[in-house]
């Protein structure tokens, strides 16, 4: 047994103690006590340092519980075969964090990018609200610092089933809706919920954020040919366990509004086999501008095989993070069963927030003054594009937050993209959003114009900026 | 051309719009419009009914949107094919949301479930105060409304490095943190940046919801033997794309402390092959009773072969929803091509209010406050399990928010689990933490105490029913 060379130095901040653990430590990883050495007792130890029995013992058990030493029963302690692979260092002074520089991006002066909303036109002071109450809540029912329902708050599951009822026609009871945390987390949560993985038709062009999502969980994604109503139903694969995944209130990126006799030829579709399902991403049903919404896929079909998807995204914000699925009937079992043990992914605070904004009445004032706020955009940007020699055509369905406009320029999109990048402007084209190698479509340049965030007046100086960026190089 | 049976009610609330878009909905659902059927122009429509031009355009644009009625150019309205497969009535009124009844269970008034947390001591003002201030940085920071960055906010990436560095020896930049709705939504992540899935040796006992996880994203999972040290990393399997997982700061659900030899031994085997990792779920690692925390495996590695997992469950509350993941800087390009494109999980105000509380300061003060608090209840816990007959031994490793118990009385875990629930009490048995089929030991009942979440008094009350409800019936 080694003497153990510890000095302590009662002037510093750190405790006997640790000082005491430090010197061992240090002594046992720098090898110049090895395996199997027997330690001096804490008694003769707590005399040789003059420092206290149990300080010596604390020590001890420190290292014990690291697993440098071992105790012994009536023999004393001795030291761990630690292996010298090792070197236990900390890191230097230039690893530690805080110290690397953030990245910024300079936001881009005509944002024209989908998937933004309007932040003036938010309802700040609601939300602020019905927030502060949630808290409230949180204080005089302190269960809600507890887990939740994995399906999410029945109070919010109750709001949003009967607000899916008023305004899609989706007719659901909160048994069969899950709350979660994004589109694509509740499509991953849907892939797990069969035995095997199967089919998924798709668009093409389509919600590449969705198709990423299959891929990924392993199903394999079939581009299934559209026209001017949407997915042909009849080229859908004839196999089972295979999802039609649709946005028929407005399509992402083309913004077409499936019309009623293609519902129903897709319902027709899943109807003939016996694991065929829709998913109906509600996309951007919130907003139409011309007409009255069409009911959602779900409240037409008498047959259980829509699963409904539907997001706060856009009504409230896309930093909120929730959206939520509405099962068929038949399907809640096998949820329970498969996914049923997974914690709610959306934060009970907020999930109290957002039942209050929705049963006080605050999200729908919210989205029917949004709906003026963005027609007004909408029809404001229609109407300077038409007016241009650049635009060849323009898709949108009067819906949703952004339409698609193909030029007529002889330019690529990558030269519409670059180039507006320049200008300050960020535009995107559609070719992004096509699978790898799937794009078809030679021609004209159809960029995605997205007007949720721009005022009116960076809608009228981007429409002149663009044309500019086009013109010139 | 039928004439068109529409008698409009002009004291209604309906619009005179919408009554004609409902009458002639109608008629095509019903059949009394069929196929290929002309409908009057909207001049005359508009002239019989005795209504504006503009209103009758209106009912038929709609009509012509929704896919009943198609135009002709220069022709005029047309009834679409629609099949007559569905039937488009709106669902009976016992079928609207709203009327069904809430499922109450009543709350066990010993409740010794895992996972749940003190809710008296909680910081409750300090976190409405950064909640608060969050909620304004929402307003005077507008773009906190659009989705943030897929990874998580940098700022609170930063606290948390910062956090890691300082209590866990966790070394990491922010861009290898990845923030996310719960670890089982991390885990399900983590297995889709992989190209094909693999094997996941597991203890067993173990962490369930982690288990399912692995199940459900198609992984191999392969029990480990587990000694008193933890996982025996000489019976991992000698294969790639291997994760062993395991929770070394304190074991669920036995409560071992994993020392510094299995941790290098562990640490060696990610070493001899290519693809092999160490998922270290760092659960529990907050609230330790003896001596200081062992610092984390992922400090200790210099192999870069150790993915950290981390929950805010414990540390702030279960129903907040956030967990963090701490990649290998050679895995985040992996994370980026794979995983990149998902939106973060976690809501941006939820991630602005948790970043304050820690950089406020209110965090650790939190923390050193609930170790206290949960000190007291576990070594009362301890102290009153110790003096009972009925008590064979105790596993629990110092550390975390519950212990194991084995049980010496004549009882199976099922029956002890059904008496307790007559005596007002909720304990869960060990086998319900063994993958099904996979128990392997017999004999004595081992239950499962959390304490977290009773108060002193309920503990001592708990530890006397449920002596009595062993010997009672």
């Amino acid at each position: 047994m080694n003497e153990l060379l510890i000095s302590l130095d009662l002037h510093t901040g750190t405790s006997l103690y640790e000082q005491i653990y430090t010197y061992i430590r240090k002594d046992i990883t720098s090898g110049r006590l090895s395996c199997g050495e027997r330690l001096p007792s804490a008694r003769l130890l707590a005399s040789q340092l003059q420092v206290s029995r149990s300080t010596v013992d604390a020590a001890y058990a420190q290292l014990v519980s690291e697993g440098y030493l071992q105790a012994k029963r009536g023999s004393g302690y001795y030291v761990c075969e630690i292996g010298s692979l090792y070197d236990l260092t900390q890191p230097g002074a230039e690893q530690q964090p805080g110290s690397m520089q953030k990245i910024c991006r300079p936001q881009p002066k005509y944002n024209f990018l989908p998937g933004q909303v309007d932040d003036q036109g938010f309802a700040y002071n609601a939300w602020r609200k019905c927030a502060k109450e949630a808290l409230l809540d949180l204080e005089t029912s302190r269960q809600l610092l507890q887990a939740g329902h994995p399906q999410g708050e029945y109070e919010l599951r109750e709001a949003v089933a009967a607000y899916l009822y008023q305004a899609r026609g989706v007719r659901c009871q909160p048994r069969q809706l899950v709350i979660g945390a994004g589109n694509e987390y509740l499509l991953q949560m849907l892939g797990q919920m069969f035995e095997r993985t199967g089919k998924v038709a798709m668009e093409s062009p389509t919600y590449l954020q969705a198709y990423h999502t299959f891929q990924n969980i392993g199903y394999e994604v079939v581009a299934v040919p559209m026209d001017a109503d949407g997915m042909v139903a009849a080229k859908i694969p004839d196999t089972d366990l295979t999802f039609a995944y649709v946005m028929p209130s407005h399509q992402f990126p083309i913004g077409t509004v499936m019309p009623l006799k293609r519902r129903l030829e897709l319902l027709s579709w899943a109807k003939e086999g016996e694991q065929r399902y829709i998913i109906e991403d509600d996309h951007d049903s919130e907003f139409r501008y011309k007409g009255r919404p069409i009911p959602s896929l779900q409240g037409i079909s008498q047959l259980d095989r829509v699963i409904y998807l539907g997001t706060f995204s856009n009504s409230i914000m896309p930093s909120i993070r929730i959206s939520y699925l509405v099962l068929p009937p038949q399907l809640v079992e096998v949820y329970k069963r498969k996914c049923g043990f997974y914690a709610s992914t959306v934060s009970r605070i907020q999930q109290m927030t957002v039942c209050r904004f929705i049963k006080q009445g605050y999200f729908e004032r919210h989205l029917n003054k949004m709906r003026g706020v963005y027609k007004g955009k909408h029809d404001l940007l229609l109407q300077l594009l038409k007016e241009k020699k650049w635009v060849y055509r323009i898709y949108g369905g009067h819906a949703g937050l952004h339409m698609a406009v193909e030029l007529d320029c002889g330019l690529t999109e990558e030269e519409v993209s670059k180039r507006a990048q320049k200008y300050g402007m960020c535009v995107q084209g559609l070719a992004e959003c096509y699978p790898a190698g799937r794009r078809e479509r030679g021609g004209r340049p159809v960029m995605l114009l997205g007007f949720g965030r721009l005022s009116e007046g960076e809608i009228r100086e981007g429409v002149e900026v663009l044309g500019k960026c086009l013109q010139g190089g």
